[in-house]
């Protein structure tokens, strides 16, 4: 294990973080408000740490699988565990643990929050911003972000920070070279948020549109009011419905319209993602029209908002789906496993894997009726190597131990089994809210603390696509 | 497809279903029952159709895998299809699809009923010997049965039935020959279903110690009481408790002890299998303790009938545990989807493919940190084949995906979600009683049609191991 090589990308990692902080502090010192010194007292505590960290040059600049997905596990962890101090210290948040618990509800994007929306809503506007800019910095990935600058870091092999690290089992080469892909995947995200925020500048306060944008873009969800996106107008629930929904799907995609390539684009995940999307909202709207639950126009728009709002892993609320019949809940819990694209900000098990483990059973299937021709799995014309099944095969079977075991542990609560089993999928799939308990209408502040750090856990878990959280805690992993 | 052996296989089990009706005629006439009439015309129509099907000598004798998953999903079909006329035609049971649901829940295993326990209990005993008689005929498999007698359908290659009707991912060669191992395997079934009825017919009645001898062997869980269990002397609670696990341990275990084979009876799975259940009855207690809904003598009893009942997929109840706690609830529908070891009379997913997904998942994770040594998946001291680690995670993709068609299916009836995800675990599992609506206190009568007919297939797909039925319905069967 090269232990030089971590410390060191976590000292820059601490310092940008101390950059990060500089978002709350202008907020703070704009709204004359009093805890902008909890925000400084942190700023000065990660800059000295990580000024501390950079001391010494590493022995080897080397950077295995095994380190990159040590460095990425760690990297989330320790900006949350600085990240939760200022919520702490500023007494917002009851105990330190509801604090890191936020603090990685926003930067695994998942927007889950231990307090109750009009809680939220009374915060100070430099504590509604950080959790949303959480979001922000989360969405895209910590270390693709700091891949750009790795230099740095001191250069060397980031791939395997790369392969940890890409949302989805693909992100694709785009570029040749690692660094102009993440730059470019960078871009768009950038690019996608400036015009969200455009959109909606025009018809909500400017505080109002950079925290809607940052939650959208990140694909966090926390909001800022007691009602969510409930008050708002209609076109900002569209506008916020349709951005949802592009930061869910492959990024790869906008790279590909850009360059004129429309049917790279529209591959394979990205069509099945929309057909999902399409087929759910009509689902829902025709349900809510049958049972009487709201005229056709509410029910398209709020369908569609919500549809989108969970398969994006969003979790922004206009309405609360806990009151709606079973068929349209049962719909939104399946959209929280099925989750986003890969290679965009959206959590959950992602599109693509779901495609390739569908396409695994019809060979299963095939093959016991033609047990000697042999075929391989191909998706977008390409042969999907075995590796890929196997490792997608595998990565649903971890997922499901981890389901149930953090289900277990929640149940220890006593609380509905409702409430459990969607609280752990909202967690694990970095959506938010669930049903019950945990609904649009609740939070996740009535859980012991045991129930709290296993929530984190599955945050982390799900944003960091298993493996690399899975590794931290494996005693082989820091064997000689 | 090799049709003419495919008729002539279904016409010998009609037979078979002629002599199995004598059951509850012979019954019918002992309790002087009306109802014998019914049972007297269906045997002639079944003989006849039997008869007819014996006609003409098939080209071939052939049969290769798909004719052996054809004739076993096509043979259980074809059992509850006829087995169900008696108890339509004889006004039992309210519709046609109701019976069917009822006899597939017999021959699957499942013990599932669209009666209220208390009309349950109110039936003519014929009606009743024949709901559990179908347990007794469905546990070991109605081909393995048959494969005992399949020179007279003609002999020919019977591995791919054998392949299809095995339950659980591997029996395993116990003898050479494969009609040896169905000999033996239907030895230990009728041993151990005798050494039951000795140990139960000196504490209740004849008919009872004969209908819960039938419902424990095949794990099925028909009960003839209203109150399940309940009602019986705690010996008789310890017997069906012992016997409900004992039937879903892999019975190769049996055949080895009885050759002094004690390393090999005690396989991974059979140990893990009692590692769970131990666990799972030690929370329970301690669980059902502390929060005091019952005395630590209780608690013991009660949670391990239950437990024991749940993981071997038998059904019987001793306690609605639909009122305990949720951390009790939680563990008891783990144990539905774990279900019993492969190669019992046991349904659910079966612990060997646990241990083989598992195993899978640490392979992963050994994978990344050292992509260069590759080793082989090993259980019991032999390689697991890549072919079988394939096989078996897509088996549980399909599973799951199976199960979330079924879920979205009910949900339009807009019954609560515990009671659709339990009511769907509790079907495709083959255990009976689940949670909510379908708790051990009630039952499926209240579900549409159309969810009816969605739970006849989830109990058959459950009890084929998933492809046998996939096949039968996947056009490609039926291309030439």
């Amino acid at each position: 294990m090269n232990y030089g090589i971590i410390k060191r990308t976590l000292g820059w990692l601490l310092l940008f973080e101390t950059v990060f902080f500089c978002v709350p502090v202008v907020t703070a010192l704009v709204y004359r408000e009093q805890e902008v010194y909890h925000f400084l007292f942190t700023m000065l505590g990660t800059a000295a740490l990580g000024g501390l960290c950079l001391i010494g040059k590493p022995k080897s600049d080397k950077i295995f699988a095994k380190e990159g997905m040590v460095i990425t596990a760690a990297s989330w962890i320790f900006l949350s565990l600085f990240g939760a101090i200022p919520l702490y210290t500023s007494r917002c948040y009851p105990t330190y643990i509801d604090a890191l618990f936020e603090t990685v509800s926003g930067f695994t994007t998942t927007g889950a929050s231990v307090l109750a929306s009009d809680v939220v809503a009374a915060l100070p506007k430099c504590i509604l911003i950080w959790r949303t800019f959480t979001h922000w910095i989360g969405g895209m990935g910590v270390l693709v972000f700091i891949m750009v600058f790795l230099p740095l870091c001191g250069g060397g092999r980031n791939i395997n920070i790369m392969k940890a690290e890409s949302p989805g089992p693909s992100v694709g080469k785009l570029l040749p070279k690692m660094r102009s892909t993440a730059r470019v995947l960078y871009l768009i995200y950038a690019s996608l948020t400036a015009l969200q925020f455009i959109l909606l500048v025009f018809d909500m306060p400017v505080f109002d549109a950079i925290n809607a944008v940052f939650a959208t873009a990140g694909t966090g969800g926390f909001s800022i009011k007691a009602d969510g996106f409930a008050g708002y107008s209609t076109y900002t629930q569209i506008v916020v419905t349709v951005f949802m929904a592009l930061f869910s799907i492959n990024f790869a995609s906008y790279f590909f319209i850009l360059r004129g390539k429309f049917k790279e684009a529209f591959s394979t995940e990205v069509r099945v993602f929309l057909t999902i999307v399409v087929s759910a909202i009509t689902l829902i709207t025709i349900d809510l029209c049958i049972t009487d639950v709201m005229s056709i126009g509410g029910a398209i728009k709020h369908s569609a908002f919500s549809v989108s709002s969970i398969i994006s892993t969003t979790g922004f609320t206009t309405e609360n789906f806990d009151t709606w019949p079973s068929f349209s809940k049962t719909i939104l819990v399946l959209c929280m496993f099925i989750g986003a694209c890969a290679g965009s900000t959206g959590g959950g098990i992602k599109v693509s894997r779901l495609v390739i483990a569908g396409k695994g059973v019809h060979h299963e299937t095939q093959r016991l009726l033609h047990p000697k021709r042999i075929k391989k799995i191909t998706l977008d014309g390409k042969v999907v190597e075995h590796e890929v099944v196997r490792g997608v095969n595998n990565f649903l079977i971890a997922f499901i131990s981890i389901f149930v075991l953090s289900l277990l542990l929640i149940s220890l609560d006593g609380k509905d089994l409702i409430t459990n089993f969607t609280a752990v999928a909202a967690t694990i799939n970095n959506v938010g809210p669930g049903l019950g308990v945990v609904s649009p209408a609740g939070h996740f502040g009535g859980f012991s603390i045991l129930s709290k750090i296993v929530f984190i856990f599955d945050m982390l878990i799900g944003r960091l696509e298993i493996f690399p959280m899975l590794l931290l805690f494996a005693p082989a992993t820091w064997r000689k």
